[in-house]
């Protein structure tokens, strides 16, 4: 490992993607080394979505966690890949249960080979990479790692149970999200920490401040999907609505919005149709009530939170590259 | 645990459903009390699939294993319970990869739920049961059950590589069935015997024997699906080939037959249509160049090479019970 950044020359995510720019290379290697399988077909479809442009927060939020704690070694390149390979896994599920014809801008894996090879090639990521964790011999990151995937499983299965139900209140939302995405980002900022050595309390405030901007992210992206902004409106837009998930700004709206409205919103969930017309009073009425702003507010509340967690360090440009990334969360395009 | 029963007083399978009924409900209660998920719908559905009647051969196996290695534990049910956790997992998947409305005469869990449903539970119970091995901090345990489940996954989308293919090779046929059926029965049969803390040899011995009796069980499986016994002929036989499974009775028949037959499987195979003509065509033709008996004398002959692996034990009740079930294997009805 390189000497890290000065603290000064991180300002933007800019900077922290130039600064870790040779970690995230290691991490890509180790990536394109896993695909081993002896079965081709299994690394031709799991190279298809792994290089189809996703950002490597896990990973980077692993290594900087790692750095923070003075671990220098390689090894956290090895575990940040097989992050990746879990939250790759789950996202050939998700595809599938939610019938995804495009993942950013490109083909599902369902939508090339078909649902059968997307969900099996989706067990393969995972199990492969619960196989080379394992390998490492190190209980806490077992523990920690085992249990983020348990989480997510039950947070996708209590997201189907509650589908088309407008009637959720906000704490199971926020469980939902808290499972289903937070976790796995959790698990990343912890097992960093537990390969630098770090204490029992920091581990548990990187563990802390990784659920807390894990829910930022998720809030934030759920408050994308009714973020117009002229050349995003049309199809890319309601998503969520269209598949029966009620977010955050949804429900502030439905709770603030009159009686007629609401029967409309309903209605349009439970028939899952939704005219570019419907879609347009939608986000007229969360700017109306601002819904859309609650949530934003909601998620930079988490990350605010997020950043006191990393007072239990001392300053250094890797706490500063993590803070960053944590405003980040929120102030992602998609 | 209970002594063990006396060796004379095992002769047949229900002999050792009989001796080992304690054990079996020991393994049942364990079952029941890991459906614990606090999303309700989670626990309805692995209970559905948990309690459709499966034999619980993998827990058997396991807890024979443990026993013919001297540990009198009560550990064994719970890691029983998680074999077959992952086994449950693999079957929510098989079901919704196979379009398959019944499962041992009842609905699928993916025809009452949805294959949304079926998917994401099974990704719970398999992530459930690694979760819980992971707190038996046993290495060999974590590296043989991991490994099980990563060679099952490269298993399934093996055979799906190679759906509607009739050209594959019997060693093509035998990794298959190798990676998808036989590495978890192998790996319970090892866990067993670590929990036994048994020697290498005899760790490799039972792994080997479990590896054997579970290619053994599936080719007598595949066997099966063209065992017409009268009142299982029409809809029930057949599925393999309908759903584009080459398996060693027809690689056994393409290899033998007349050139004419052979287009025509080959053809039905290729259009996914089987009239009951052809399946009793085919099966007429698989009689004429014994290939249903090939089949039959290759799984025969695992399992004889099984037994030979249990020589590495002394005689023992355990032992006995382990060789009637690896005879049962070949002998089962569906």
């Amino acid at each position: 490992m390189k000497e890290g950044p000065t603290t000064s020359s991180i300002q933007t995510m800019t900077d922290v993607w130039d600064a870790y720019r040779g970690e995230l290379d290691g991490v890509e290697d180790q990536i394109h080394k896993n695909l081993d399988s002896s079965v081709a077909l299994v690394n031709t479809v799991a190279a298809h979505i792994l290089s189809s442009g996703g950002k490597r927060i896990r990973p980077l939020l692993l290594t900087l966690c790692a750095r923070l704690c003075g671990y220098t070694g390689k090894d956290v390149y090895i575990l940040a890949s097989l992050v990746e390979f879990i939250h790759t896994a789950t996202l050939l599920h998700d595809d599938v249960v939610d019938d995804a014809d495009l993942r950013r801008g490109r083909r599902t894996a369902r939508k090339v080979w078909g649902n059968q090879v997307s969900i099996l090639v989706g067990d393969y990521l995972y199990s492969k990479a619960i196989c080379h964790i394992v390998g490492f011999r190190n209980q806490g990151i077992n523990e920690v790692l085992s249990e983020a995937c348990r989480k997510m499983a039950e947070g996708e299965v209590l997201q189907l149970y509650y589908n088309g139900n407008p009637l959720i209140t906000e704490s199971e939302y926020l469980r939902i999200v808290e499972n289903k995405t937070a976790g796995l980002i959790a698990a990343s900022c912890k097992i960093g920490s537990i390969i630098g050595n770090a204490t029992e309390e920091q581990q548990a405030a990187l563990f802390h401040f990784g659920q807390r901007i894990g829910i930022a992210f998720q809030v934030a992206d759920d408050t994308l999907d009714y973020a117009a902004n002229g050349d995003r409106l049309g199809k890319s837009l309601g998503q969520d609505l269209r598949q029966g998930k009620t977010t955050l700004p949804l429900l502030h709206l439905l709770q603030h919005c009159p009686d007629e409205d609401k029967q409309m919103i309903k209605d349009r969930m439970e028939t899952r149709t939704l005219s570019d017309e419907d879609l347009h009073r939608i986000i007229t009425l969360m700017q109306a009530y601002g819904s859309i702003a609650y949530a934003h507010e909601r998620a930079k509340t988490f990350v605010m939170a997020a950043n006191l967690d990393l007072a239990e360090f001392e300053e250094s440009s890797h706490r500063r590259a993590l803070s960053i990334v944590a405003e980040y969360m929120v102030n992602r395009d998609r």
